[in-house]
């Protein structure tokens, strides 16, 4: 590269093109070229898993047109450098093909693996070659043709063999909520009695397996109806499963209790807006809440477990653990009931 | 109480008038009734204490008429039997003193105790009988008669007879944050290095009292101008006087890092949104970053730890922990620095 360009940086900010000083989630709109800085890497991109939320938001602000969603998801590209859901602010992953490796990258991949991005595209500088011509806008999945790229600073998965990519993409998509579930619930010793809300998804079936592995005494699946009760209970995955509405706190906290809780460890997996007050309210004194969805309100859960003078922890469920991949993968190849649960979701 | 009325809970949903199911906090109305359950306290209060944002937000919206903003809170308490300003969602604290305590309390206060509430005004129920006559509607002090109530899972503590209302008060409200910062740090050992963003404000000045109590090796303050530097230094209560934006996030970690960081133990007390980042990439990998603003963006927080790959521990502040009054105001005897920090912000 011959001009003049910004010094780089392993978390990516030389991309960064406005706001100035933004890091690249935050930034309005990033720098995609492909010529890469001396840490990063390049990836042909194959196929972009958009996130559920912006997904939505998309096909409903169209009306189900898919050629306007597609349009609608080039523009966004092209305007940001990223693909970023300006609404919901949400992204996605990638899957794709190393294609060249700058000589100061720390992340061990060499060209030609088959890698899987960890981090979100609201992040990934990413740009699009072929219209998404083989998109017809009306599915998550979107195949695509052009480069994206990888900072000192980023994560990214070879993809596993032994499994089909949609199995693969699943699993690592939710791998920071059993990584996170297996640390916390290690520190509780071998007496711990976990519930995990919204325990027949993914995250909360990848958890509750992360948390019988790390010893937990005895664990209790929330679920909100009888559907996904009876899913549950032929999964074994659970010792109790209840069915609760989560945002109903004084219900949660009675079905929980009425289970074999309150519980030293809280997993909310569920994706629904006002579960702070009945987390709390299901959790011993002493005990921790680990929040894994991105509708839970900082303030309330803040305000909420001091108001209930409740003596929780209550953590941030960060996408990040090492190893959190591999942790994943493994689960769900050891326990039939986790692959189960995912398949019944498809 | 002859009527048909509902069973009680130590949590006070009894009280709550709608929407059925909700706790005070999040309930639109609360029934402020002066007879009480069976686990409840009596306060004829005193003095209210408005948090700081919702008496901003009255005072803007009424340009400053302060007869227009006494008549607004007045409503405010009429229709929701409590404090808390429908914009700003919060609410603030009282003092008063205990007028009755039901048979089955577990509160430990008696009929005459002189006590500050430490649960927040927008979840206790409240009758104001003065028409706040005594207040002019230009300060968040508000002067008042009336009652409110406390449930049996609510927080109160005696005022202290040797420190003026004024000063206990003010210490109480940020109580949670040195309680918690003490035990974080605590379970560090003696090598914890400790950064608090923030650290000449209140809840900043105790959190490094705090930590250093409780064994910190090295503490790093950041402040956002040079008034607020020359008062943290001249406190003495930080070994390393930080100045820097902490919404600029690679800005804030070199700081840090020049300082004496990364940091094990990073709090944030800084009002301002945007801090996430910069208080993610100040930390050390197996960190802990302990969030006392309520501008903190929950998904800001938790996708930017997985985008910056950091093995964090993100703490949501909870503002209640066992023996935080005591503990708080205890670190104000004890320590002139805070003090001094105290004072200079009246």
């Amino acid at each position: 590269m011959s001009e003049l360009l910004p010094e780089g940086d392993p978390v990516g900010s030389h991309r960064v093109l406005e706001p100035s000083g933004a890091l690249p989630q935050s930034a309005r709109r990033l720098d995609a070229r492909g010529e890469l800085w001396p840490d990063e890497i390049r990836i042909r991109i194959e196929r972009l898993n958009l996130d559920a939320a912006s997904y939505r938001q998309l096909v409903e602000k169209h009306a189900g047109d898919g050629g306007a969603v597609r349009e609608e998801v080039l523009q966004i590209v092209r305007d940001r450098g990223k693909m970023q859901n300006p609404v919901t602010g949400s992204g996605g992953m990638l899957i794709g093909t190393v294609d060249e490796v700058g000589p100061a990258s720390p992340l061990g991949l060499k060209v030609g693996d088959r890698v899987a991005t960890l981090v979100s595209l609201t992040l990934t500088p990413l740009a699009v070659s072929d219209g998404l011509e083989h998109w017809d806008g009306l599915s998550e999945q979107v195949p695509a043709a052009g480069h994206a790229i990888l900072f000192g600073r980023s994560i990214a998965a070879v993809l596993p063999e032994d499994l089909a990519d949609e199995d693969a993409l699943a699993v690592m998509d939710v791998c920071g909520a059993p990584a996170l579930t297996a640390r916390v619930v290690s520190s509780y010793g071998p007496s711990a009695v976990v519930a995990v809300i919204g325990a027949a998804g993914k995250s909360g079936s990848l958890s509750l397996a992360a948390a019988r592995r790390a010893g937990a005494r005895h664990l209790i699946g929330v679920v909100p109806n009888e559907r996904e009760a009876a899913l549950l209970i032929s999964s074994g995955l659970a010792d109790e499963v209840v069915l609760a509405d989560a945002r109903d706190p004084r219900g949660l906290r009675d079905a929980v209790a009425k289970a074999g809780g309150p519980a030293d460890v809280t997993v909310v997996c569920v994706d629904a807006p006002g579960c702070e007050g009945g987390a709390i309210l299901s959790t011993n004194a002493g005990g921790t809440i680990i929040f894994f969805s991105m509708a839970t309100s900082f303030s309330a859960a803040a305000l909420g477990a001091e108001g209930l003078a409740a003596d929780v922890t209550m953590l941030v469920g960060n996408g990040y653990v090492p190893g959190h991949a591999e942790l994943a993968l493994d689960l769900y190849r050891a326990t039939p009931g986790v692959r189960d649960l995912f398949g019944s979701r498809r």
